[in-house]
């Protein structure tokens, strides 16, 4: 049996979304920044997709859509904008968790060497930031506040609706990295007093290359790419109309059937924590109930998840210990590790991340595989 | 009768590179940061990628290629890199040239704002930068010089390998924005010395999204995205394998046949140079036969460029008054306001850029279109 089992790594392409990017590769391959019928029907194509996507996350206006190559460039790119223009006003304070991806991490280290005052906070047992530890980190001079929508090797769901009212309320800009989150979970930019929200195409069956950068009007982007006048000057390089098109499609799909299939992967997910804690030493990692429909984490103790991974490939299974970003590095994941879990067992973990297409049959057989690897490899 | 000729805006996707394309979508989609069977296919098939592509461009190691999203993204990184670099050794001051891409000339803008020195060389009238124009600009403190191969609004292609050799001689690195120039002309980066090399795949009819930033063993580069540790942590970001697939094959398929192709689309060009020179008050920009093989740029006096091009569409052709990234500007190009022309002159600026797929009846069809919008605005 083969399982694809690393949902948070990336998806296969759905039919929709392959569907809608095909045409633009050989009829609609006009350049939309050009002023003749090929070019203006691109640029329509992606003005309404533009349109959609607004519409989809819940924001007032297509332009507050920027179109960026992937979600590690809108994090990148949302940071840099939130720290700089902060700065301008005097304010050089950010603060995030210690469980953000590295794309969030490492801009914040690097603003650090710029003379910026970065606050970490911590993320509890069960994975999830207290609004309280925001508002306590809160000063005059915090310039921005990033959180993750849904962390991407536990798979908990941060209260963002309560942190974005509680920064608006004091005038901070507020980031979320939902690349996790957007076409699994619903997402509402102003319901959720959201300021700045990255998301990638590809952890939603969009494809490669398509990610956006959501930012409320008013709030001034910084320049990450120079160049032409694309995106009204905050991303320079010809769009990638059918990549675009594709994430389009993808997001309209999930946002369709959101409800239904968040259930039905939130209850094979269900079935796999069900299973997998029976194995002796299986601890879940993260809040229990309030993580994404597909991510599930556990640490094994007494083994090492590296070595778990491989005897699950030999099985046919896809799987992680952490973030394929990160994979090949020998560090215990920083996610675990603020946490509070020692070293040695965040090298245990194992995360497998589930998708609509996954079933019950092979989640059985992830039960079963698990625990025989587990125990041959404690032997 | 329909007539692309924008081939240096953007090109239709090859079927090569269509067809090199869809496996990763539903078969291959593994990410190739991943351990398993799935992620490491996926992880082979990019190593063979980057290697063909670094054979391709003369390059000695599959590891100085550096996948990006797009050109204007390779071009900012390239330079970033070089300056930074420098400054670290004290040497704060960059040449290039008046009538380079955006995304060098606004990166070089921000450098300036940072305490760079930038010498902006002329480029004559033909559109040549002369080897001993750089070698007077050369300093001790000089970092880097990038001056592109070919100009994407005239053709025009410069002495990159002479630029090359002077620069390797004086120990100072070398840039070249080869976005017009790859799959089009040959480009061996040993052999001409180019120590960086920008190229983007839509134009030589790959895909949107994949760029590659070429930078020899020993130059160091900075990281314009930061993040997961791919492409050994010079660029974050899950690697877009389809686009870096397409990339590859349509590069291959492009060298497989460049002699012959150059040869046919020269044989276009220079048939609708012939034609064009025969309207009264045309003239030819650039140099009359050191330019890429498909594009030709004129001026005609008297007649506004953006009206000509609405009449060229409203006959069905698709034409450029000069770069597709600064469409709508109503500035005059600054590459011709480089080589001298007067404001008004630059303004009646006609981009025609042709590809394998165009026919003779089809620059026949152009030269008869252009006589009869430029006659009809002079009225």
């Amino acid at each position: 049996m083969k399982v694809y089992a690393d949902h948070a790594a990336t998806t296969r392409l759905s039919a929709a979304a392959r569907e809608a990017m095909l045409p633009y590769f050989d009829e609609l391959y006009g350049n939309p920044s050009t002023p003749y019928a090929l070019g203006r029907q691109a640029a329509e194509r992606l003005f309404a997709c533009r349109t959609e996507l607004a519409r989809l996350l819940g924001a007032a206006r297509p332009e507050e859509i920027v179109f960026t190559s992937c979600g590690s460039e809108s994090d990148n790119q949302a940071i840099l904008s939130a720290a700089w223009s902060g700065a301008r006003q005097g304010k050089r304070h950010l603060i995030s968790t210690k469980f953000e991806h590295h794309a969030v991490l490492r801009t914040l280290e690097k603003l650090r060497t710029q003379g910026f005052e970065v606050t970490l906070l911590d993320v509890h047992e069960n994975g999830i930031v207290l609004p309280s530890d925001v508002a306590r980190a809160l000063r005059p001079d915090t310039a921005l506040v990033s959180v993750m929508f849904a962390n991407n090797e536990i798979g908990t769901v941060q209260p963002v609706a309560e942190i974005g009212a509680l920064c608006r309320e004091r005038g901070v800009l507020f980031h979320t990295d939902a690349v996790q989150a957007v076409g699994h979970l619903p997402v509402d930019v102003q319901a959720m007093r959201i300021d700045l929200l990255s998301a990638s195409a590809h952890k939603f069956r969009g494809p490669r290359g398509a990610g956006l950068l959501y930012a409320r009007r008013g709030v001034e982007l910084a320049r990450l790419i120079e160049g032409g006048g694309q995106e009204r000057g905050f991303r320079a390089g010809t769009e990638n109309t059918p990549a675009i098109a594709g994430m389009c499609a993808a997001l309209r799909e999930a946002s369709e059937h959101m409800e239904q299939t968040a259930a039905r992967v939130a209850a094979l997910r269900d079935r796999l924590i069900a299973g997998l804690e029976t194995i002796p030493g299986a601890q879940l990692n993260g809040d229990r109930t309030r993580r994404v429909p597909g991510t599930v984490n556990f640490s094994f103790a007494g083994v090492e998840g590296e070595a778990l991974l491989l005897m699950l490939d030999q099985r046919g299974i896809a799987a992680a210990s952490g973030s394929a970003c990160t994979a090949g590095a020998l560090e215990p994941s920083h996610v675990l590790l603020a946490l509070g879990q020692p070293p040695a067992l965040a090298r245990s973990a194992l995360r497998l991340s589930l998708g609509e297409e996954n079933t019950n049959a092979e989640i059985d057989y992830l039960i079963a595989s698990v625990r025989a690897c587990v125990e041959a490899l404690r032997k």
